[in-house]
């Protein structure tokens, strides 16, 4: 129902989260490698594809002049979450930040946090849960947890003082 | 369906767009004032009642430092889009960006262009339209009306060479 | 008398110095985890009881999209000192600064310096201090050390030349 | 109770919302101007001098290389309250915030936002109202006040829908 | 020889400078609109067309999140320059600059500077020069002129001394 | 055919990348050290003399305040890539990329990537290409190798699963 | 005694501050055109030439990439101030202060703030007068009349309180 | 000759090359702590007394909100010489930078490059060989060392290919 698209796989260690919590949140997933300016054909093919396939959502990671997720978003009518990705040579984050961040009108990427692979997985799920019941009710599990391990925090921070 | 909100009256300008574009794809919306900083009483059950009023998408705007997009987000499991409005005494918009785009894991915020009030609204119906046939074949016949007016501009230019 | 709250325990090795410096100062304080976007009820709750628990100023440390310190801020009209923390993610940091102090026109947070919780505690005694002499001269004898610590690096500059 | 005070008399039109909201508030100030720059000798005074003289906070205002607020901080034990001032030929107010939020450990400035003259006042008088209850009703009315005027921005929305 | 093509009408009051100073070196061209986030598949067919259509080098500008230059890069072996244009809702021109700058080792965009269409012109004309010794001889004559204008400058300072 | 010079030796392991690929392209190049801080005359002499002594590109990389690539073009009619390279107590390389971008009208340098020296040397390699066909073919070559390695990339990634 | 020099006839409305208040300073001047960029020889004779013509400090300023102030301090052993100018198409001011003020280590340029071509002038005085006792005494009644403004506004202030 | 002062023995190892090189150049120079913020009265005597001590230049050395230099210079009429520091916790650099670049009208601190201190004795020794025959001719000899350096680079590039 997710695809997990990356432009190398140097950029699997930060986009593996988006796939590890959509695991946790039951919502099933496919990943691959596709760069937009090493293979832009097979990106035209996987993004035009993608709603016939069954996809229902794309999560792209790139870094730098990050290009795949804005481009794939105007290949295609379903929602694409962009994952700006911190590269060696990268300037502090910000080229790939405002690469997928400042995308024109008509063409909109819902952009996560640098290396906010995490939160993309979560997104790409709440987008799911809008339709799906199962995920809807494995989100608010997801968000009891988020506040009992604060509990957690709390509870040790007081035995350590 | 889609819940638009915003901290304060001088936003709308900017928040409007959002409602134009979810009018044009035939996606219905409703649309108030709610402030983190003011109003974080009528924040918490604006956002904690969402899903059950039948809300499937919310769009946030704010300015500086912007609270509302995440604040809501940390309030529900629907999907949250925020859109960074640049307002009088901002930091070129740096502020209000920063404050959306950088949430922590957990907690994600669909985080659009700066002033990106048109792609929120067509964000969220193509969020709708993952499971809504109707809308999605709008956001197709939308598409297709971005190429017609690109070829239109092709055509002015050639004519006024 | 000063309450201290950081969104993580992650946060605690920076947070710690607020609290070490208000001991040196003869001021009281309490220290918790409190998470704006994870328990935003416990939150809600901390900030409204505040000032009948007896704090006269809340200090609050949070990283990224930091939005602990302005939401209690409009919770509670205790002056609240916010702690910009260079978290692992973090933009260099401008995420938390620009988040935390570019707040709107009724809502102050007075913003330190990133991971500037040191400081944080020294203001917060400060404005203790507006009415309590012994902090004050607490205050003042502190200055005189920094003095002292100045005079003593002079010197071990010429004895090393 | 209250010193404002500023770098040159064309930082007027923004500190003055400093005073406006005292009064309001009910809190008396007084005003000068006063430059680290051009007097550093009357600065040196007016800090050392500002205790004994019975204020309890000052709201320091300049623009560029903003040195006001962190000297006279260096000069009193009072909390000081830093306005950035976005002044011609500012490198976009970056200068101004930087060189007040970023103090050294020792010497805190509670820093406002660009311009935030409005919140500078306010927050001087929750200082204030730590120990004035007077003061501190006044606040707490305040903050009524601003949601009053959300819910009525929200009706003016409804209404010019 | 050269293709000058921009995502929108409303960048060609800057790059119509590249078409003027190829007229006054020589050079021939042909302008278009190419939106790389609109007309994708234009934009793949204008650039693997290229080469065999006689062009020698592509001059591309683009706004915002800016991915045109770097795409038509990816899409041809021609060098590919390219013009950041600083659009509206741009943040200072920041987003276009990284966009087509930080392209991944492999394939580049030769990058100018903010606006600066004119250069993406001269540049152009510097390629085709180095393999064609009319064009060769405008450019050093147009050298020449710049210095004139330098000394022309330099005349008219003293004169109004 | 191709000049490759840096501002000191220590730019030697970012500009070798460029060496590098030019020889994997099959284009003749020389390199030497040029400072336009320590040797400008050497500067000078270089510059002037390049297009006589067979050069159809120069390739200059520097750091901090990197005037070595925009004032060689100052001095020749051939086209100059400038690449910045970040070098120790550099802004995060910020200076470097605008010192070398942002150029007069009228002197235009083709700007790579922070430490972009290997795009420097396909770069150059694509303006030989647009009059050296077995240039051109060595280009489309290279350009179907990047292509494989993805699939190689794309085949891994689902072997590791 | 002091050289001023600007790289274009559209710096002069700020490089006419620094003339004005070497003339207040009773400190002789002597202004001109000369671009880095335009007219390299020019610059290399000018700076070369400058000791032996008498000139005892250089104040060069420059916009966007701005060249000039280090290159002349590189033909040179007399002092050189840079100004950086804020020009149009100048990405906010920020390429010409890096470009001038991130000088490698051997060759320093005494940078001013943007547009801070009055501060270039008193500087070049205040290198004179380290040994030039009249213009030394220049400046010191320069610094008192600062003063005298300062008290001047501060009795404005309370006049229209 | 000159004095060199810093703000904590911390920034030592950084300005400690302001003074080798003044060794090298032949220039006689004090070095001490001195802290605008812990020790402002010092501050104020030390810059007052200057002149009357001998002292011709003044080098300042200080990091984050970096007030020293710009206080100085506003408590003298010698030319004061600025090196921001990149301090721990300082954002980047940029606030040491700003905080000494961007001073008023009326009071200049010739700004060094982050860290440049070799930079700032170079440009001592440059003031005071504008009157100084022998400091000049010193100068004149390390300009030709830095050529000297570059010829000797330049050879072991070539050996090393």
């Amino acid at each position: 129902m997710v695809g997990i698209i990356m432009g190398s796989l140097s950029d699997r260690n930060v986009m593996q989260e988006a796939a590890d919590i959509l695991n946790t949140l039951g919502v099933a997933y496919e990943m691959d490698i596709v760069s937009a300016h090493r293979t832009p054909e097979k990106m035209v093919d996987y993004a035009q594809s993608a709603r016939d396939r069954g996809l229902r959502v794309i999560i792209a990671g790139a870094g730098g002049a990050a290009h795949l997720p804005g481009m794939v978003a105007s290949l295609t009518t379903l929602p694409v979450i962009g994952v700006p990705v911190k590269s060696s040579n990268s300037i502090d984050g910000w080229d790939s930040v405002l690469s997928i961040l400042q995308m024109p009108a008509g063409v909109p990427v819902a952009t996560m946090a640098l290396n906010g692979a995490r939160n993309a997985g979560i997104l790409a799920a709440q987008i799911i849960g809008t339709a799906d019941e199962t995920v809807a009710q494995n989100l608010a599990r997801f968000k009891e947890e988020l506040k009992a391990k604060v509990a957690e925090m709390s509870q040790q921070l007081l035995a350590t003082k």
